[in-house]
C-alpha cells in the first residue's frame, strides 16, 4: 500500500529537517515546499538538502508578485496597522505561502500539510485558519504541538542529538538568540534574548537596514505616484530613474529606506491567542510607502470617506490579517470597501529619508481638485461668505448652550477650573 | 451712559490692534486678554500697546499649568491623533483659552467677546463653541466674518493705513509670508506661502525644533515614567536629572525633542467646516511622550480594552477636541472612558531622540504582569498547553471551512490565484 | 427682459401657496414641482391651483419606483434604523423629491430652486444639501428662512389674509393640529400638539395603519423572498397571490401591515440641527419588510460580515440619510458596503401580522447552507470535536485569568459581590 | 487519602444526575450547587435527589437580586441587543452562577468545578471563561467534551440505562422535544424539533408569556421611571399600586408582559464558537424595560453621548456578555462607560402592553431640559435665528458642492438617474 503524502513547509533550517526526517519516520511520503517571497535564502540549497534527508519531491514557489499585489498594496491602500506601531509584514505574507502550498498538496494528492511554527505563536494560527479555508478537508500535522513530538524534542539540543543520529546535515554557523522571519516587505525578530522587553536589540542585529547613526550624511528625495491608492511610479535618483513594476517599485523602495535606516520598530505586541510577546521588525519600503499614502489622502480623499475607512476598515483590515483571517468573509467585505474608498486617491508625493526619518515634503494631484489653493486661502473671500461660519457655529452652539445652561444650573459652572 | 464692555482676545499684532481699536470706534470699552499658553512673546510690551491704543484693562493669564495637566495630558493617555498624523497642539490649547478669557469676561461684566480668527479656519470655531458652552448667554464679535468690517479691511495694507491713522504702532519687521500659532506643545504654520502643498516649507521657518540634518551626531537617550497613563517622570542626562511636575516635565521634553529635531510633519487636513487645508506642525516634546505612551500600552495594557479605546475613545477624541467639542457632553464621555481605559498604564519607557527620529529601546513596568516572559517564551511550555491552540484554531475554522466549501461549490476556489 | 425662473416645490397648501404667490410679487417667474413619492393627494387639483395663482408651469413627477428601489431597498438591505427605532420614512423620499427637482430646475432654466421648509427642522437641509449636491452653482430661496418673509407671515393668520388678499382658494377644512408628510414608506406627525412629548396621539390621528385594537382577530401569514438582500417576492392569501415587481410589492406589504395595525411608533429624536423633536411615524410595509430582513440574515448571513455592517454600515448610513447627506462621497462609500455585505443574502422569511406586532414564524434558504442542522444539533457529534473546544476555551481564558490574578493580588477577588 | 472534591452544578434533571453518579464513580467528592436564578423549579426536590444521588452536601443559592441588580440593570441601561433582536436573556444568568458557584467550591476546598454543557453550545464558554477568571488555578470537568464520557451516553436511552442500573431517580414526565433554560429574565428554547429553522414553534411550547391571540382584549397602561439609567419605580392598575425594590420591580414587570404576549422572539443567531443556532426566546419584562429605556433617552439624553454609546458600548457590552467575557477587563472598561452614558437618564416613560405589542404612549422629564417645547416648536422663532440654519447648510455643502462639481465634470450627472 503506498504511503499517505503530506507536504511540509520546509526552510532548511533544523526545525523543519527535523521535522520532515520526523514525518518519514512516521510512514509518510513528504513533500518539501518552500515559498520565494523575497527572503534572502539559498533555495537551492535548501532543497537538496530536503532531497537528502529523503523528500521525495521539493518544491520552490515564487509567490513574490502576488504577495506585492495581493497583500502589500491593499495594506498601503488601507493604511493597515496593527496596535498603532505594527506593519503586519508576517502576517501579510502567510496567505500567499499558504495558498501556494495548498496548490502544492492538492497537485501531489496530500492529505496532510505540516509546518514548523510553534503552539504559541501567531503564525500556527494564520497558516492553519488560511489552509482550513482553502481546503477545508485538509488534514494539518502540526509537531510542535503534540506532546509526543514535543515531549521528545525538549530544546536545541535534543533536535542536534536526532540530527547527528540521522545524518542530517547541520549548518555550522551559530544558531542567532533570537528568530527571524524575512521575506520582501520585513524582517522580524522575537524570542530568545528580546523576551525581556527591556533590553536594547543589539545593533548587529538588524538585517534589513542601515543603523541610522550610520546612513548617509545627506538625505534623499524621491517621489511617489500614487493611482487609485495603489503605488504606480517611483521616481528617483533626481527623477532621473523611475520604476512602475509592483515588485521592481517595493524593491526600490526597500532600497532607499534600507540605505538611510528607515522603517526599526520594537514593540510588545498582543497575538491572537491572548499573550503578549515582544517583537522587533523591520519594514524600510512599506513604512515609507504607507506613511506617502497617507499623505496623499490628505490631499485627495473625502474628509467624511476618509473618517469611515480610519475607524472602521483601517481597523478591522489590520486585526483580521493579524489574526490570520485572510481567506474570510470578511476580509472580503473590508477588501470591497477599501476599494471602493480608493476611487479619488490619485496624486503623488514627494519624499525624503534621512537617518532613520521619513518625510513629506510636498504632494499633488494633477487630476483630484477637493483641496483648493483660493478656496482655503485665509487672505480671498472667494466663494465663500465668512458669515456663513456664523450660522454653522450657531447651530452647532444649540446642543452645548443646553449643556452649558444645565452645568451652570447644577452649581458646576465650566467656567470654573477643576483645580 | 455707560458703554458696554468686550474682552477681546488681543496679541499685540496688526489684526487684533486694529480690531481693538475698531471696538472703540464703535463705542464700545475693550478689556483686552492675553493668555500665556506657553509662547514665546513679549506680554508686557503688548499689554503697555494694549492700554495705549486705548483698552481700558489688560489681562495676561497664565493657563499652562492647567494647558498641560488638563489638555496635553489626556491627550498623551489617549494616544490622541487626528487623520493619522496631527497631534492636535492648536486645538489643545483652545479650551483653556476660552475658558480664562470668559471668566475674565464674567469679572469684567463684558457683554461680549471678541476675538481676530479669520472666517475660514477652525479656531473661531473652536473659540465660539467654547464660549457659547461655558456661558451660553455671551455674545461674541467676529470682525472677520462681518462684512462690514472685512470689506474694509480687504488685506494687509488697508490694516496697515489704519493703523498709521489711529496712531497705533507698528513692528518694524516684516511680516512672514506665513502664520503662525505657538504655543507649549507645538507651532503651526499655514496660510501664505504654504497654500501650495507642494511648496517644501523653508528650513528658516521651522521655530522650535533644530533642523535635523543640524541636529547632534550623538543619540540622546532618556526613561519616561508613566503612572495610570500620565507621564509622572522624565529622567534625563544618563540618569542624572529628572523632573516631575508636569509643566516642567513637558518643557524638558520640549528642550530634548528640539535639540534633537524631533516632531516635525507637514499635511493636508481637512477642517471642520469642510474645506482642506496645508499646515506644517512641530510638536517636539508631545511627539515622543505620546510614542512613548503608545509603547507602554503594549506591555500593560490588556489587548482588548486597547482595541476598544483605540476604535472609539481615540478616534472621537481627536475629533472633537479638532472640531472645537471640548466644553461638551460628549467630551466628558470619553474622558471617562480614557481615565477607565488607563487604570493599569503604569511603567516606564527608555527613549531615544537623533536627528529627527525617536525610538523606543525597551520597556518596563514594576506593576503589572500581562506580559509574562517565561509564557510567551518559544523555548518553554510552561503553565500552557500547546496542543489547546489545535482547538481554539478549529473552533476559529468553523465558520472558514463553510467559506471555502461555498467558494468551490460556486466553482471559485481560493486556491486559483485571483489573476 | 425676462424674468429669473424659480422652480418650487409646491404642495398645493396654504404655505406653498403664499410662498408661490410672495415669489411672483417679488418678480420671478415661478415653476411649481410636485412630487409623486405615494402620498395621497390630488395632483390635478393642485395643479389647477398653481396654475391659477400664477405659476407659469406645473410639473407633477411619479418617482415612486426609484423611491422604492433606490432608497427603499438599501436602506432595507442594510436594516437602517435611526436612534434605535426610527425608520427613516421622510429623509428616504427626499433625495428623489430633491433629484427630480433640480431636473426641472435645470429644464426650465431656473436660477434657483425654492421650498416651504420651516426653519428648524431637518427637510430644509436634506433639500439644500441635496440641492447643492445636484447643482453646485443653484441658489436657494428658503422664505421661512427669510427675516422678511417670517416677520411678515407670523402665523396661520397672517397666511390666511395674504391669500384671502391675493385671491388663493383656501380649503375649508380646518386644519390638523400637527403637521404631516406622508410617502408611500411612511407617514409622519409632529408639531401641533404633539410637541408636548407626553401627550398621546389621539387615536384618530394614525391614518395609515388601522387600531391595533380595531384590527383582524385573525392573524395574517404571508412570505417575503429576498435576493442579495432585495425582497423580490411576496406571497399571500395563503400563497395564492403573489407580487415581485417593487412598487407593487411594497404596496402590497403596506396593505398587509395597514389591515393589521402594524408600524407605528412615537418617539423624541435629535434634529440635525441640534434639537430634539417628537415624532409620530407610521411606516407599515417597510417595518415587516426591514424585520424580515434582520432575520433572513441570522440564517444566510457570516457572523463577522454581519457584525461589522452593524456596526457601520448600519449605523452611519442611518446617519447620513437622517442627516440628508444622500449625494455624498460617503454615501456611495457606504452603499458599496452594503451590496457587498449582500452577497449571500438570499432567503425566504415566513412571517405573520396581528393586531400591531409581526412575527417571524420560519424561514429558509436554498442556495445558502452556513446553517447546518446536524452539525449545530445538540444530539449529534458530526463533523465536531466537543474537545476542541476545550482548547478553545483555554486559549480564550489566558488573557482573563491573568486578569484575575491581578485582581486577586490587589485583594479584591472577582468572588466577592460587590454589594 | 481523602478524595478530592468537586462542585458540580447541578439541576436535578437526567444529565447532571447522571454526572453527578459518574463523577463519584470516577472517585470525586461531588457538592451538588443549584443557582436560584428566578427559575420555576422544585429546588428542595432537586437536593434530596442529589443527597440521594451520593452529593456529600447541595447548596442552594439565591442570587435573583444580584442578578437582577449587577446584570439585567446595565443590560437595560445601555439597550444589550446581540444582533438585532435578543435580549440575552441566558448570558446575563452566567455570571452570577458561576461566581456562586466558585464561592461554594471554594468554600469547600474543591479543587474543581463541573457541569453539563454540552460541547456545542455557548454555555460551556461562558461558564468556564467565567471560572477560570474567577478563579485562574480552578479545574473544570466538563463530561460532554469528555470522548470516554460522551461515546459511552450516546443519547437519552444511554443515560436512562445508566440511571437505572446506578438507582437514580427519573421524573416520569415525557421529556420535552426541546431543551429550554429559565430565570427571572427569559425563558430560551431550542434543539429538538428547533433545528429545523423552518419550523413554526408549537404554541404550548411557550411557558412565559400568554398567547397573543388569547391575550386580553384591553390595552393595559403603565409607567416606568428611571434615574441615571435604571428603572426605579413602575406604577400600574391605573396608578394605584407601585413598585420600587429591583426583584419585585422586574417580577410586576414580567407578570404584565406576560399576561399580554409581550417579549417573544424566534431567530437564528451566531453562536461564539462559529455555528449558527435556532433559539426561541421569551423575555417578558426586559423587552419592556429596554423598550422604555430606549425611548426615555430620546427625551434625555445627549445626541452624540447617544451615538457614541450606540456604535461602541452597546454593541460591545453586547457582544462580550454574550460569549461569556463577563468578568473581564474590557466588561469594566465598557460598565464604566455606560455609568458615564446615564448620568442625565431621569424621567418616566408611559406605557402600554397589548396582545403581544409594547409601546410608549407619552413620556416627561422633571430634572432634564434638553428638548425644549417653544425651541423646537415649528410655531415659534424664540431664541433661535432661522437664518443662522442658512450658514450652517452653506458650510455644509462646501463639501458636497466639490462633490456635485467633480461628478459632472466626469460626465456622470448625478441628477441623472442611475438606471
Amino acid at each position: 500500500m503506498s504511503k499517505q503524502k503530506v507536504c511540509l513547509a520546509y526552510s532548511g533550517g533544523l526545525d523543519t529537517s527535523c521535522i520532515l526526517r520526523y514525518l518519514l519516520d512516521e510512514g509518510y511520503e513528504a513533500i518539501a515546499f518552500m515559498a520565494d517571497v523575497g527572503q534572502e535564502e539559498d533555495f537551492e540549497a535548501a532543497k537538496e538538502k530536503a532531497l537528502k534527508i529523503g523528500a521525495s519531491k521539493c518544491y520552490i514557489e515564487d509567490v513574490r508578485k502576488e504577495f506585492v499585489e495581493e497583500l502589500c498594496f491593499p495594506a498601503i491602500a488601507c493604511n493597515a496597522i496593527y496596535e498603532n506601531t505594527y506593519l503586519l509584514g508576517t502576517s501579510l505574507a502567510r496567505p500567499v505561502i499558504a495558498r501556494a502550498q495548498i496548490a502544492v498538496a492538492q497537485k501531489e494528492g496530500c492529505f496532510a500539510v505540516s509546518h514548523g511554527c510553534t503552539g504559541k505563536g501567531n503564525d500556527q494560527v494564520r497558516f492553519e485558519l488560511a489552509f482550513y479555508a482553502l481546503q477545508p478537508s485538509i488534514k494539518v500535522i502540526a509537531p510542535w504541538r503534540d506532546p509526543v513530538f514535543y515531549n521528545r524534542f525538549k530544546g536545541r539540543n535534543d533536535l542536534l542529538d536526532y540530527a547527528a543520529e540521522k545524518g542530517i546535515p547541520v549548518s555550522s554557523t551559530k544558531s542567532k538568540p533570537w528568530s527571524m522571519d524575512e521575506n520582501l516587505a520585513h524582517c522580524s525578530y522575537e524570542a530568545g534574548i528580546l523576551e525581556d522587553p527591556n533590553i536594547t536589540p543589539p545593533e548587529d542585529m538588524w538585517k534589513l537596514t542601515a543603523d541610522p547613526t550610520k546612513a548617509p550624511d545627506a538625505p534623499e528625495d524621491f517621489t511617489i505616484h500614487f493611482q487609485k491608492g495603489l503605488p504606480v511610479k517611483l521616481e528617483y535618483d533626481g527623477g532621473k530613474k523611475s520604476v512602475t513594476e509592483p515588485v521592481e517599485l517595493f524593491l526600490t523602495a526597500n532600497a532607499i529606506a534600507r540605505k538611510h535606516g528607515v522603517g526599526r520598530i520594537d514593540i510588545v505586541e498582543n497575538r491572537f491567542i491572548g499573550l503578549k510577546s515582544r517583537g522587533c521588525y523591520e519594514t524600510p519600503g512599506l513604512t515609507m510607502l504607507r506613511a506617502a499614502h497617507v499623505d496623499i489622502e490628505g490631499l485627495v480623499l473625502d474628509r467624511e470617506v476618509r473618517a469611515l475607512r480610519d475607524q472602521f476598515t483601517t481597523f478591522h483590515y489590520a486585526k483580521i490579517l493579524y489574526n490570520g483571517l485572510y481567506f474570510s468573509p470578511e476580509r472580503e467585505f473590508l477588501e470591497d470597501s477599501i476599494t471602493s474608498s480608493q476611487k479619488t486617491v490619485n496624486g503623488s508625493v514627494r519624499c525624503r529619508a534621512y537617518k532613520g526619518m521619513f518625510s513629506v515634503i510636498g504632494r499633488w494631484s494633477d487630476t483630484e481638485k477637493l483641496y483648493d489653493e483660493s478656496e482655503s486661502s485665509m487672505d480671498e473671500i472667494g466663494d465663500f461668505a465668512p458669515q456663513d461660519t456664523t450660522g454653522f457655529i450657531s447651530v452647532n452652539a444649540i446642543r452645548l448652550k443646553k449643556f452649558g445652561n444645565k452645568k451652570e444650573e447644577e452649581g458646576q459652572s465650566l467656567v470654573t477650573r477643576s483645580a
